[in-house]
């Protein structure tokens, strides 16, 4: 017997404990319950709890103690029915980084980002294979939950078959004398071997060392209940207490194992020129030819993401106006990325990414993106050595999630050198209404040019994937560099329109 | 001929400008645009600017100008499409209000809440009934946005038959050499007159003090562009000017123009008990009921609001608790109204409470609510007389826009005596793990008794509607509390989904 199937037996188990024990014990666990919770808010944590089991194993009544026991004001109960418009528009986990709690709160979710897949488990509507991905996305959601500060305690209240029906039958003698059975119950109960069997195999592949599930036996109240309150105070505990030992000892990060990275920017070539009357020729027949593919695209359903990164001064805004000139003003939607607000702060880093993410058939411009956490972040120590290494495999995570439903995403490098930099900033400062632009950060950027180049190249090595490719742009020509970034947009967009 | 019909012939008018003479006017005009936006960020100021108008007018060319001229960090441009599932789960003016532009941020929309009236106008979905209705709650909805600090700049760009069908030919000419129009302007430009008897009616209709309408001829493109960034350096620095005045003169308030009001509180008879037997006998009868009827609400697709205001200690978080246990946790939200954080202070204070508002077949209970600004904002001096005599009428008008969408709103006054809430004052101390509950402000607010009564009886008079009633609650002893608040819940559902 593995230790797994050693946990899932003690879920069988029934367990008595008598009402005085219970509410003396209580009474001794209330009062922490809530100093902790008051810790955690003083800490600025967030703590996510999710609450699943079987019908019947008293997911109800733990809820609305989990209410009383805790300070409501910084808690929030939630569940997901079926996906809404919005929420089926979008990536599979889109709403499930939407009902994140932030920090300071405790979030209960009962079932969590479970429910969807028990469900599309049970109806047959996901194959197995399909069952395995799933499983991996939410043990890698999960992981970077934890790891960027977010514990994840799971809490699975089980019955066996002839508890839960005697549970039942207990609950409709309740409701009335006739004591019958709902549509529903009946259905819970003819389900239970089916259900039990995707339990094992989803709470197997689940029981990780980040996240692990508390497996307990729901029939007994007072057993249960007291369970969960043991259970939180001692995860609560080593929670505040693991926050506390600040500065937490970062792991050394053995950085010469990471891969070397073979440089690409010297080699992109910056010369060349194009007049003006040409340029403008090829923009307009570009930008009919975008707008006609993007409206394919939304007809289709098909929704982009386009990234702009590079230089200071190398031209992002003015290519995002020219392409925004050929959209939809309906279509689309352009999201400059400076310095994250309070709300922001108080989430996963990702999360204010995920927010912008856009519906099927809708367009999102970032001006700067999630890639300031392996550049900006990494070259200013915004965030630790640990932070933005593991952000790599984070990002290819998020934009795996992106294209595996559907969207298309485009990131560009607008590459310029040194020497044009500074022409563009003198220019800058030499036209009153675009003074605003430059600012002492830009210089201060600009003297870490080599530290920034080095993190460039390692995000191009480290997150140039089959399915999210970066595009380096040779920015030095305004007018080049635009007709290139519209002519990858365009194959991209025709590319796509053929696999629809 | 009116006034308003010489704006609407000054669109007719044709206009020209030179490229030079547009060149060296906006060379002087840009620089103080930029300024007005840096301080209108700086005084943290929202403005909301609408673009509308006939097609082929140039409005996508101001939309790219104005991201040019103006900082696309502090603003953002944005046009509704058909209402997404998620939107047409909810008020039709519930999307306006999710989209407010932050304070310190320029807002650009393109047609705004007058694109759906439009469609709705010219597809013959709406009589003319439903759309006067709409347009006064256009004129409300704006009106409530500048008195709140929010100016609104609306923009028309108008062209005659004669101007679209040349515009459009040359725009097809301009495409390809066979000049062939799309179906999508052919249906243009035989829709012109149609079209503009619609935006004569709306444009008339929405011409306020508080919000006028620029109607501008969009025919020549520097005309249209030097026209409209005039106007925007004249309004902003208007309001840029306006915000400098502070302290800004408040309206005097002739108080004693408002209705006399009669009080209510005293004739609620607190006297009264219940044994535990009965009420838990009873409460679990209730919570069956309310189980199946909420149940059934779901599926009829009708939402509902509950409001839970009362003294201190009252018992609203007891009360709500005993409701959530007799729902589905997929199917209500409880939000606890605390101060506003930063994020909702850059709103309207209305915003935090439009965002919550439940989806169709969802259920929002609200402990504290809205009426904090008539409350705790009136009589701590959190709001001026001005700002909490209008919010009377403003959250009649936030009410009726949820029962018109058919959600069922209950608003429940929890009443107690002085006596009562102290002696919960002092049982909440003696226990260590509700002593949280209890802080030097409800003290505070306990010292303030009579002005919070008059300030409660004021509500109860102005808010009392008959489709959002109030309803007091004897809550001297909480088993009849709640045992009453089941059921008005209970009856309010039983009436809701007879008219079903």
């Amino acid at each position: 017997m593995t230790e797994f199937d050693c946990l899932l037996a003690s879920g069988r188990k029934k367990h008595k404990i008598s009402k005085a024990d219970y509410q003396s014990a209580m009474e001794t666990l209330r009062g922490p319950l809530l100093d902790l919770q008051q810790q955690l808010e003083e800490a600025d944590k967030a703590v996510l709890i999710i609450l699943a089991g079987v019908d019947g194993s008293g997911k109800g009544d733990i809820l609305t103690l989990l209410n009383e026991w805790f300070d409501p004001r910084y808690m929030y109960t939630h569940a997901y029915g079926n996906p809404t418009g919005e929420e089926s528009q979008r990536p599979r986990h889109w709403r499930y980084w939407m009902n994140m709690p932030v920090r300071g709160h405790l979030g209960l979710e009962v079932f969590g980002w479970y429910g969807q897949l028990f469900s599309d488990c049970l109806s047959g509507r996901m194959i197995p294979q399909q069952r395995d991905v799933e499983l991996a996305h939410i043990n890698r959601l999960e992981k970077t939950l934890v790891e960027n500060g977010m514990p994840v305690i799971k809490i699975w209240l089980h019955l066996t078959q002839k508890q839960q029906t005697k549970k039942i039958r207990k609950l409709a003698s309740k409701r009335d004398e006739t004591a019958t059975l709902t549509d529903s119950e009946k259905r819970h109960l003819k389900q239970y071997p089916d259900f039990i069997k995707v339990a094992e195999t989803i709470l197997q592949a689940t029981q990780t060392e980040q996240a692990d599930w508390l497996i307990l036996n729901g029939y007994d109240a007072n057993y249960r209940r007291l369970s969960i309150a043991r259970h939180l105070v001692n995860r609560l505990s080593a929670i505040v207490s693991d926050q506390k030992s600040i500065p937490r000892q970062e792991p050394e990060i053995p950085l010469t194992t990471l891969a070397p990275v073979s440089p690409r920017l010297a080699s992109v070539d910056l010369t060349g020129g194009l007049d003006k009357k040409t340029y403008l020729l090829r923009l307009n027949q570009q930008q009919h030819t975008l707008a006609q593919l993007t409206n394919q695209a939304r007809h289709k359903g098909i929704g982009a993401i386009l990234v702009f990164e590079g230089w200071d001064a190398a031209g992002k805004g003015g290519a995002i106006r020219r392409l925004t000139a050929a959209l939809d003003a309906r279509n689309y939607r352009v999201i400059p990325i400076a310095a994250p607000t309070v709300e922001e702060k108080a989430h996963h880093y990702l999360w204010r990414f995920w927010r912008q993410v856009p519906g099927n058939g809708q367009i999102s411009l970032f001006d700067r993106s999630w890639y300031g956490r392996v550049l900006v972040e990494r070259v200013e120590g915004l965030a630790q050595p640990v932070e933005w290494l593991r952000a790599y495999s984070e990002i290819n995570e998020f934009e795996q999630e992106l294209t595996g439903h559907g969207i298309l995403v485009l990131k560009f490098w607008l590459h310029i050198s040194k020497e044009e930099q500074l022409r563009r900033f003198a220019k800058r400062e030499n036209t009153h209404y675009k003074r605003y632009k430059i600012t002492a950060d830009d210089y201060r950027n600009r003297s870490r040019w080599d530290a920034y180049e080095q993190a460039v190249e390692a995000m191009l090595a480290r997150t140039d994937t089959a399915t999210a490719p970066w595009h380096l742009i040779a920015a030095e020509n305004k007018y080049i560099a635009r007709i290139q970034i519209f002519e990858r947009v365009i194959t991209a967009y025709q590319d796509r329109l053929l696999r629809a």
